[in-house]
Formats: C-alpha cells, structure tokens, sequence
C-alpha cells in the first residue's frame, strides 16, 4: 500500500462525478438496473497492458455487486482480441463505469507501450529508458508506476528527491558570479549527505561515509560536459545535444560521472543514441505525448 | 466563473503537492528568495495556445508575488520563438512554479493545437469536429475547453447530456427482445422533452412544443444507418465505417437525421471523411492522445 | 448512479457530525449498544414520500449492521399512521441516527408533497408545474429530485443549462443601447446552436439542424411580451403578471413561443393562472418555502 | 470566530458550483465582464433580516473586486422596499452571485422572521421561544444564529449538549424494566456532573458543587409530568399536550422543575401555551417550515 | 458514535498516507503478500492502555482481511509483556501498518498513564485531576478520551464551553476601566443563562431558573481570589500560586466558589497541592508533554 | 514551498475548528471586536524555537488584519522573557488565535530543544543525532523540521526511502529458510539501484554505477552485526545494546558500514554511546516524547 493507494478513491471519485453528471440519462431510459450480463474488456490494438486493477476500483465503487474477472495483469503484451478482464452483473453498472474505466486503462496502458517501444528499441545496451517530471497533472504516480510496467524506471518523483542543476538555475547563477565548480560545490555543501533519502545537513562529520548527494548538471555543450565533471558532477545530463557531440561527451567523461542524454530523443534515434554509451536517456514524451492504447468493452448480454 | 473555475485551485494544488514533494532541493541549495528576475514563457514548436490563465494562477499560488504579464492569449496561434508570458519576480519561486505551469500550459495548447490541425484540414466545408468523453481522468474541463480553442466543438460533457444509444445497449436491449424501433421509442418516451436541458418527465401536455429528446444511434452499417432514421433517431453516429458506406448512409439520410463519424478518424482521412457530407466529426484522440505542446521557461536574471 | 449520489455520503457526514457534536450523551447513558429492537417510519400527516433511500444510507452509516426494510417507496401518498420503513438492530444506534435521517426525509417529502397540491389544482390541463433555482445551499439535486417525485418538472438545474434573460440583464443591456431584438440576436449568435446539451460556438455551417439555442426572455407586460416573440424568444416568461394580462399575452403569442408564468404563485391562484393557457408555471416557493411533512420514528423494544 | 466561520467557504463553495455548472451562459453572452455596475439588495416583504454577512461573502468569492456595502444589518426590521446592501463592481459578477446570495439571505431572514412572529405573540410573558435540532442539514449552525436573530433562543445544538429522555428512549428503557426513578438517577449518575460543559464522569468527591447535568424528560400526559418531577428531572418536556393539561401541568410542578412545551405549537396557539406559565416553547417548524423572506436584487447599469 | 468518530477514518489516512510514501519499499522487496502470520501488540512497560480501538481500525484500514483480536481493552493497566492484541493475516499488511498503529496507541496509552500518575497521587482526596486545551493540533478529542481513560476528567473542549476570564482578558478590561466585579456581571449578562449548553441571550425572564452560566476567573494572589468570590466568580483559578497561598484562598472562598489549582504542578508537588482543600487541578502537561508508553509490535510467523 | 505547506492551511483550519467550538464565548462576550492592543509571545523556559511562521499563520487566519512582527528566528536559543513575536489589532482576534498558535509553537519548539540537548551532550564527536518515524500522526513534517531546527538529522520520511530490514522481517524472513546473506541479496535485487532517490528496477545495467541501494539491518548482538555485514549491510542497526557490545560491534565493523544506535538512548548515556564510535543515534523520543516548551502571549492592551 502507498500514500497514492489510498487516495486513489478520490481520484477515481473525481473521474466519475465529470462523468456522470446528472446521471446515465441514456441507460436510466433502456436498462432496467436489474438485467444482468457481462462485459469482456478486450484490447483493439497491440500493446503493453498498465491500469487493469484502477479499472476494476471504477467498476466496483459504480455498483459494489460487480464482479471483476481479471484475465491478464499488468505488464501483459496484448494483441488485438486479446481479452483482459471480464465485468460481470448488473449491465446498467457496467456501461455507467465503462468510460471511466478505459480512461483510464487506456491513458495509462499508452504509457506503458510506449515505454516498451523505447525499451525494444535499445535491446541489449546496458542503459536505462527514463520519464521525467512532464506528466499529467494529478496522475503522476500513476503514470510513472506505468512507466514502470513499460520496462522503463523512474527519473525523480518530484523536486525534492535529488539535485539537478538546470539550465535555468545556471542563468541565475551566474548572474551571482559564481563559476560551475562553485556552483556544484554550493550545491553539495547545503545538501551535503543523506541517509535514506533524507538528507543530512549537519557537517558535523566530515570523513561520514554516508550518502553524498548525486548532484546532476545539465550541458549544452561537449566542453559544458567537461567542465561539469570537472566542477565534480556525479551526473551529468546532455540537453538537446546531437549524436556526434554525445559521443565525443560520453568518451571523455565516461567513468568519471553518469551520463543522460535528454531532450528530442524519438524511436527513431533512440538506438543511436543509446550506442553513443550513455548511461541514461529520459523521455518527457512517454508521458506527455503517449497516445492511449485502443481498449474496449464489449457486453455480453445474458 | 463555473464551477471547474471554483475547483482550479483544488486541482492547481494537488499538481503541486506531486511535484513538490518535501521541496525544490536544488533551488533551494542554490537561488537565494530574494533574487529577482523573471522568466520568459516561450513556444518552441508551431500550435494553439490554451491555457494560459491556468498556468498564471500555479505562478501565483506558489507566490502570490510574483507579477505574470500575458504576452499572447488562449487561441493565439504561436510559432517557435513567440513570447507567451512573462514572470517577473523571485527566481527561486518562478523555477518551483516551472514544471507544473508547464504541464498544464502544454498538454492543454497540445490539444488545442491537435484540434485545430483536424479544423484546417476540413476548411471550407460546413461540419464540426467534436471531442468524445475519451478525456483524462480529473481534467476533462479543461479538455474539453482547450477543444474549442483549438477551433472544435464540445460532445456530450457527460452521461446526463444527451441520448446516445451505443452498441452495448443495443446488445442488451435486443437481448430484452426489443427493436430498433421500440428502442428509440423507449428511449424517447423515458426522457421525452426537456427545457433548458433538464428533462421533463410528465405526459401532461401532448402536443407542448418543448424539445424533444435528441436520440442519438450508433451504427455499424448503411442498412442499419437507415434503419435508425426510420426508427426515429435524430442523429445518426456512423461508427469506424469506410469512406464509400459513409457516403452512401450520407446519401440515404441527407435531411432525416444529423450524421457523425467516429472511430478510426486521423488526420489522413478526415477531410475525406468530411467530403462524405456527414455533419459533426468526432475524434478521441483529441484528449486521449495529443501530444504535448512544446513550451519553455526561460529565466533572465537581472 | 449520478455525481451527486457520489457525493451523497458527504452530504450524510455532514449533517451526521453537525448532530452528533460529542456523542448522543442520552443514549450511551442509558441504552447498552447490544440492546436490540427496531423503529417503525411512521407518516404522521397526509402528503407524498421521498427521500426514503437517503434516509436508509444514514442509519447505515450510523451502524452498517442496521437493516432497513423499505416499505413504502418515493412517490408513495402516505396518510398518517402509514408504515414507511423498518429499521432493526442497535436500538442505541436507530436513536443516534433518527433525527438525521427523518431531517432528509421530512423536508424532501414537504417538497414532494407541495409539489403535488400544485400539480393536483391543475389536474386536466396540459402545462407543468416546475421549480426554480431557488433552493437549500448544498441540496439542490436532492430538492428537485423530490419534486420531480412530487409530479412537478425541473426548470433549469443550474446557470449554464440554459439561456433566461431576465430583468437584470434588459437593464444592463438597454444601458449599452440594444433593442430586445438586438439581444435577443446577441444572444443566439454568442451561444449558437447545441448538440446533446454542449453548446457549439462555431458557425461553420449555417444550415445545420442541431439545435438552436431555447432563447427565454422575462417580461412584465402584454407589450414587452409580444416584443419578445417579435425579438425571436422561443420562451417567454411573464414575471408577476395579473391574470388578465397572462390572458391576453398568451391569447397573443400562444404558437409562437412557450410560455412560463412565473411569480406571485399561490395554490389559489394556480388554477386561474394555468387556465390562462400558459404552458408552464414556475414556483420558487416548492423549495424554499416548503414546509416538513411530519414524519417520525418509533422505536419498539424486543 | 467561530467553527462554522472556518467552513463558510466550503459551504458557500458547494452551493456556487450548484449553481454556476458550466457557467452562466446567459450572462456570458450577453454582459461583457468589464460593464461596471451595481445591484441594490432590496426587501420586498416585511421581516427580520439575518445573513447579510454570508451573502456578502458569496458576493466577493465569486469576485474579490466587488464592492459590498452593507445598509441594514442582521436583526434590523425590513419593509418592502428597504435597501438592504449595494454591490458594486462588474455587473456580470453581480449576476453570477445574485441567486446563491438570494438564497442564503431569503432562507435565513424567512427564519428570522418566522422566529420573530412567535416571539412577538408572547410578548410580555416570562419565557423563551426555541428551536430544535429539526434543522437542514448541512446548514444547522446558520439556522440556529437566525433564530437568535429573531429574538429565539437555541436548544441542544447537538445530541452531546444535554440530556433529553425522549418517547423512544422511555420505550426501550421499560423494556429493561426500569421506571422512571430509576432512568432518571441512571442517566445521572452515568453522566454525573460537568464543569464548563464538559462531562466529569468520576465519583470522586460526591459532594462536590459542580454541575449536576440538567436532565430533561419528555412526557404525554399531567401524571406522567408529575412522575417525572418526583423522579427527579430537571426540566420536563410536555409534548403535545392541550392546553388544559398544560395549564395543570404547570400548577403541579413548577417551582420543582423546568417546563418546556413542544409539538404542534402554532402562531395561532402559541400565545395560550404561553399563557400556562410554561418556561420555554420549542417550535420545530421555526427551521423546518419557514418561508423564505422575499428579497431581490436590482441592476442598476451606470 | 460522535462527530470524531466521523472524521477517524480521515486522521487516519493521513497519518498512513505520511508514513507510506511511495510505499514500504523493505517490506516489499522481501515478503511476499501471501505470506501468512501473526503480530502481538505486547506492552515493554507499565501503564494504562488507550487508543486500542484506533489501532485496529489502522490495521484494517491497510488491510480489510486483516483480523485484529483485542486481548486488553482501553483502561487496562499493562504490565511489560503483557499482550494487547493479536492481528493476524498478511504479514506484509501487518508490516505496512505497524507503525501508524503504535504511533496511535503509545501517545494515548502516554497520555492515559501520565494522567494516572497524578490521579494515584491524590488518592482518597476528593477532588479531579483535568486536562486543558493544550493539546496536540488536530488530535483534541482522542487525546481528552486518553485523559478520561487515565481517570482524569475533561477541562473545556473549546472556546465555546464555558466561560474563563484569563490573565489576558483582564488585562484588556481594566483598560476599559473595569473592576471585576463589573467585568464579571458583563460576562455574565451577556452569556446570562444556558439551556443544555447552548447559551440563552434573551433577558425575557429574569427570575427563570435555567442555567445561570459558570463563570470562571484566573487570579495570582489570595486577595484578587478573594476579589473574584465576591465579584461572583462561580470558580476561581489559582494560577501558578504557592501552596501556602492555595490553602490561605481555600480557607477564605471555600464553599462559596469552586477552586481550580493550574500552573506548576508537578508529580511531586501534586499531593500538597491536592490537600489544600482545591477542587480541581489542570495541568497541561499531560496532554503537551506525557512521554509516550513503550509498546511493540512482535511478528510470529507461521 | 513545499508539499506540506500546500497543506499546512488544512492542518491549522482542523486545529482552529478544534478549539473554537461555537466561537470564544468568553472574549465576545467581553472584549469589543475594535479594541486594539498587542501581545508578546514571550518564552518563559530556555529552550530553542520552532515553528514561528506556524504560529504566524495561525494568527492570520483568525484575523488578517493581524500584524505579526517576529523577532526571534527558528532555531534561535531563547531564555525566559526574551521576546519571540508581537501580534498587534485586534484584542479580541489575538485571544481567540492564542492557545492554537502556542500549542503549535510549544510542541514544535519542545521537540527541538529536546534535540539540541542530545546534540549538546555529543559535541565534539562525529556522529549524527537523528529522529524516527515515531512521530504524532498527522504533523511528522512539522516535527521533522523541528529535529532539524534543533540540530538534529532525519532518518526516513517513510517507508518508502529506504531498506531497513527489522526484527520483525527478520522473524518472517526466517520463516521463509532465508539466511541473512540471502536477505539482503534478495533486499538489494528487488530494489537495486537508485537515480535521484527513485528506484531503479530494471537490470539491465549490471555494472552501472548508479545508487546501490544502502541496506540497513537491525541487530541485537555483535555477532549479529558480523553477520549483517558480511551479509553485505551497508548500515547496521545495533538495537538495544549495552555499551560494551556496542563498542565490540564498531571495533568490528567499523570502516565496512555505517552504524546507527538504536533504543534505550538517554541524555544520561547518549555521550556513552556516542564514544562507542557509532555513526549516528537515532532517538524516537525526540518526536514521541518532548515536553512542550514553555511560551505565552501576554497581552498589552492599548
């Protein structure tokens, strides 16, 4: 159980109150709430299934009496026929829960194919498919728990599980006057170690050998990257930089920090750049740009 | 003011709270609250504005004293390079407002932008493109908002707008050994007039000239296209059907019923859609499978 | 299943912790939690049952091991000493409950049952008794579902399901130098034609049989109302008219547009004012001044 | 400050999204947001007025930028034509608030006023007109401050205020073969004495001059009353009794207890139920039935 | 049930949504969710059990299959070793809970204990141990239910409970010019006399004999206690007075005022203080700073 | 800004609610609302402050018309009647904030004078005091942020920072016929590495040098401790031992993990341990139980 878990009533209490509005005034007017049926949730198109128990949440908090048949996990590649669950009870339930349901199911099954095209793609480099912090507002455990059922990992949750240094925050600092070792170095210093996550702020011990913070710079540049390794980056993220430069970047500081490459990454190049050895490449597209994967419901009537 | 407006800072704040976490660690190491500055909003790909306002109230709630000034608004057609905002006030607050701003600036402009792609290539001809209820879970509003600023029309918002009677309620309702016919009659005599949108339920007065119920029928043939519009049905949803059947079902019920296609419609296709004669084009992919807007923050420090 | 019946269970909390305050000091004082019995909803007075159903969700949410046998359902007459329910179990928790549940239940059916005096006075003739947005803060799905129960019709559910000019808008708008025609066309045009209830603003096709807006317009005199049928209202509502000006007003425009009579609604006049042969008559008082149907609870001990 | 003060918003927050749904389309478009204006809150009847406050507030929630100016306050006596508050600022923001303001004000000055009408018929008499907790729910802290705007006064604002031996509690305590000595000293002791409300329930010190709490019991007939007294209540609640009984009732046992009658009190009878020398009147139907107090809003364009 | 027991579930989610996170990372790596077992709530030291019944509903909250069979109910003393309850089922649920759950019981079952301590101290004295409103924010009612538990009585619940004239509002006054004679018939007149809590403001009836409300009064030395006894004071606060100075203000206002020692009190200055003859002593610290009782969790696996 | 300061608002508006009731009856009925004057919040013990701006909003949201001017920071070290805030306007405003904004400041400033105790006694060694997930439930981030105002460390947020494999899993991991070498293995390989405190799963990578995650152990002896190391523990927990073990268990392990004290932590024996040569203590009474600090607000009424 997470923090999330427990909200997720309310996020799927949202969802059905845009839904609903006034009520199923097309149902309410055919179906009488007691014909009872089933629903066969069945995928339309090839893809990797995320969702399926958030779905099941929606049918059973429309009519607690439903019973969900959960055919295929998450995780599972379906093709087109293939079926995922099957919804069985009241057929006025289910068609007043379908929508939502697949809203979600298909939001976050997007997600996940689109992960597992990026993974695909890479087969067989030693380097991580990553998201980013470009997701949906109010969805974004959902969607980076989705990355996940794509084959790719998570970059930060949020702004305070680690140091990236931006370009945005470099224009400001150097407006201070401060050079990029400095900047790494004040970076380190206020957030100097932790234990856990949390970090410590005490130099009460200098030789600790707790956590030093992973600080990561982001470069425009091949000698930006250098330079970043030299101020003592431990990662160091190429922004928008192309393959050959990525190259000549990853020679020189490999082994000397970590490396993710960002920015314009598609299917296309993805391979490319990952042979060019980085360590990491994050995609704010898996998230931002996923299209939904193509799901629906089908009632068997009884 | 509606009462998503009354709602925004609820869903501003849940964004936020995501992305916060236990703070921005990094500016926080590094950007002193006082330094001033500002940061520019800027387009980097060529689309439709929309949500603008949204994105000035999550600078604003991190910040109340932050000053947003609004270079260009929702609708404005912006292309790389455009300045659409400017933030002027603490740095440290504009970089913590950043990413959440931009979430929604960009998938709401995303869509607004998808949507006027599919308007323009049905210029000149005198039809709608529409949304579906297929919207994020939490935002449809502001979905369904970025739509008509994208130069679309709105569905139905949701379950209570309207009758559309869809392929798992026909499976059901044969199954209760009714036809077409019946079908539509039933569903007209359960919500048989309205005013004002709210549905009048008595038989009192006959021949009262207050709206009939529009009865939507989704269909998957021309026979069955024609058999709706004898049953009575007002319009006529011709789902995932070929161009040549769209034209014929066009053909046979011209002037007996409003026509929407759905299903399968892309970018390719849409104007031949369109040139069937069909009235209203509705289009999932809209909200369920935009790609986000590219949209950047650009900090210059004084 | 409707927005607001997920939103029921809040509502219930609420008024549930604002009579519960530290406890029901009485009962724990002198009825042991393990004392069985059960309580009759007994009607104390002639009139129209609704609300039963929330009634029940409250002595469940008091206590999920209370049965609740439904013996009379909404839209039941009820005349006194009519067993409406059975509630068995806790007898402690059937006391903590009472007065929350009959709370609900006697002021929906004092609006059922108003209801029902107006809509009996004008048995025969064709035209609807309908409410008015004037209703309880935070009740009012559950306050039009009773009159609906009640025989009556809903008029608008809230400000954006229709278009009513009324007075304070003609003051607004003649002080911008417009003629009723003038707004009435402004009207029209800004919210222009509607499919399934979402208005469509685009005037791509001016042909197009979707629906054009129900533009109603309120007037005070026989004049103003011919003006407005000139103007193009669909709807006409004569505010507070004397019933030979309705006469005459309806004698003028009856065929032209619908007409609502409204204001200064009394059981004794509504007879006269619908023999006018108006089409609908709209009474604030259903639920603002309603009063309680006197309905109670008995308990019998085993 | 109060509790309720805290929750205000949230109160008023729910009752605009009521109303506003998805905006006020008719204002919308007709009334461009920067026509500046105001409205006059007039009385159109006579009567108490109570809840200016709230309705301000509703006022500037939906615009911060109007102007409220408050002529009358709660408790002043209003005639027809009195003006109560001016607002000013953007009449489109003025036509938004008016009905949710409306409504607080015309339920909460019809309390108020209904309240004051059985206050005046007992005028010069030594006792109390009272409310009950018959109140609606979600709004008991707002109805009960109009009753004491009216001149009433409140009884338990919740069941954890005092000790009410009701009917059903009687019923169910003969079944444990108590008699009323019996309930009345174990309804004592089990809630033995208070300080500053709170309950004290230990037996420490037995002659200690806290308060003993008041218990109340609620009787059918003059020997019951009489019962009750020599059982030791503190307060006896004659429920529905004639006023004959009444009239011994009060012979038998005032000086030795409390007297409070209830049930079918009217404004018709409410002066003769005084005139028994009860001490208190508590009257459901001052919360439960009163009419609104017709009041209006009126544009004034500039 | 109360309006506490109302809001528990929602105390409870937040506490388990801060101690959840992105979930229980250790225990998800390593014990599989089937694993079956059991858990021993066992108390490590002496005290008096409270909150137990929280604790159970947190383990059912993270798991409803969860079975939580309480051995030891609150009020008990505990003894190191003894068992408290037995919750079996997943051991990974068990696990995620276990902390929330203890958190709960070891701060009431603190508090319960603190408060005997002082209650064993004054034994055989007639007189209560009370708490104050220096409680934990957001926990006021669990943690005066621990006090109660502990044998200790409640003191005010809020503002709203009775009338204390501090320190602070003295000073206030006596710049209004006020002696406190005059400051005490002030507060008298205006809360003049209550019915089952709720203050009666009308001066209808002078001569009723309702609650006149208890008006309690902070002094610092024996002649201002002496001052406020005969300016009416119903209860006088000794506020951080010295015991010789106590007994010197119980020997001249006993019998005509009830006496509330508060301020300094100690386990070991409690005895003295309880001997002077007060009938009261509040003391803050067991609700603002009682140490927590030592009570664990052990896993018994199967 | 943080997530917690999103909801810090909520949190105070739950303990305003708390404490007002149906509003301060005391100071309405005494102090006129325009009465204005000042109060100091002045400390009345040595101690270091925590929680200023808490208090500050408290104050705030009572009256915005409130100014508070603070004059100690958080963190600085006060001595009685130095002088922490003045709040000046209105009187009657001051009093109705003042017991919720010290109970807020009181326990705050409690737990990090606690802390900076123990950090006291430990000066000059290089280790870290930290706290625990032993905190009230609902505040862990305030209280967290008091440890480190104090000069103290936090150990895990929640159970999702971290691997800390305890007794308990110890128990049912045995169970399983796992040894320790095979735990941790398996603890390592679930959760394997780590890129910005996000889990990484996928291994892809085996010699990536990303994060390990850091696995902590808990043991009860020095054999124990040998065991966990060998076993691969990054971090040993010595749970409950006596100081001569614990100095065995760093002789042993020192250099190979980091070693954090656990239970049973005193100010007495905390240097002790300390000397041991342990990297860190971690205290859960620093947050389960502090004594509040002693702080009031005296009011200087003009």
């Amino acid at each position: 159980m997470t923090a999330l878990e427990l909200q997720i009533e309310e996020i799927i209490d949202r969802a059905l109150a845009e839904d609903l509005g006034r009520g199923d005034i097309t149902t309410d007017a055919l179906i009488p709430n007691d014909q009872q049926g089933s629903g066969l949730v069945v995928a339309k198109e090839e893809g990797i299934l995320a969702g399926i128990n958030v779905a099941k949440q929606v049918f059973q908090r429309v009519d607690p009496q439903l019973k969900v048949e959960i055919l295929l996990e998450d995780g599972a590649r379906v093709k087109p026929g293939n079926k995922i669950a099957k919804v069985s009870g009241s057929i006025a339930s289910i068609l007043k829960a379908e929508r939502v349901a697949l809203n979600f199911l298909q939001r976050l099954s997007g997600i996940a194919s689109e992960t597992s095209r990026y993974v695909a793609r890479v087969e067989g480099l030693p380097l991580h498919i990553m998201d980013t912090r470009k997701t949906t507002p109010g969805l974004r455990s959902l969607e980076k728990y989705a990355v996940k059922i794509g084959g790719g990992e998570n970059h930060r949750m949020n702004l305070g599980d680690g140091i990236l240094i931006k370009d945005n925050h470099l224009v400001a600092l150097h407006n201070q006057g401060l050079n990029l070792k400095e900047i790494v170095a004040k970076a380190r210093h206020n957030v100097p170690s932790s234990l856990h996550g949390a970090p410590l702020q005490s130099e009460r011990r200098s030789n600790l050998q707790v956590r030093q913070p992973q600080v990561e710079v982001e470069v425009k540049t091949v000698s930006e990257a250098l330079e970043a390794v030299e101020a003592g980056a431990d990662i160091v993220m190429l922004d928008n930089m192309n393959i050959e430069d990525m190259r000549k970047a990853v020679k020189s500081i490999h082994g000397h920090a970590l490396i993710e490459a960002s920015g314009g990454i598609t299917l296309d190049n993805v391979r490319a750049v990952a042979e060019t050895g980085v360590d990491f490449i994050s995609i704010g597209a898996l998230t931002h740009s996923s299209r939904a994967l193509d799901i629906s419901l089908e009632i068997e009537a009884q």
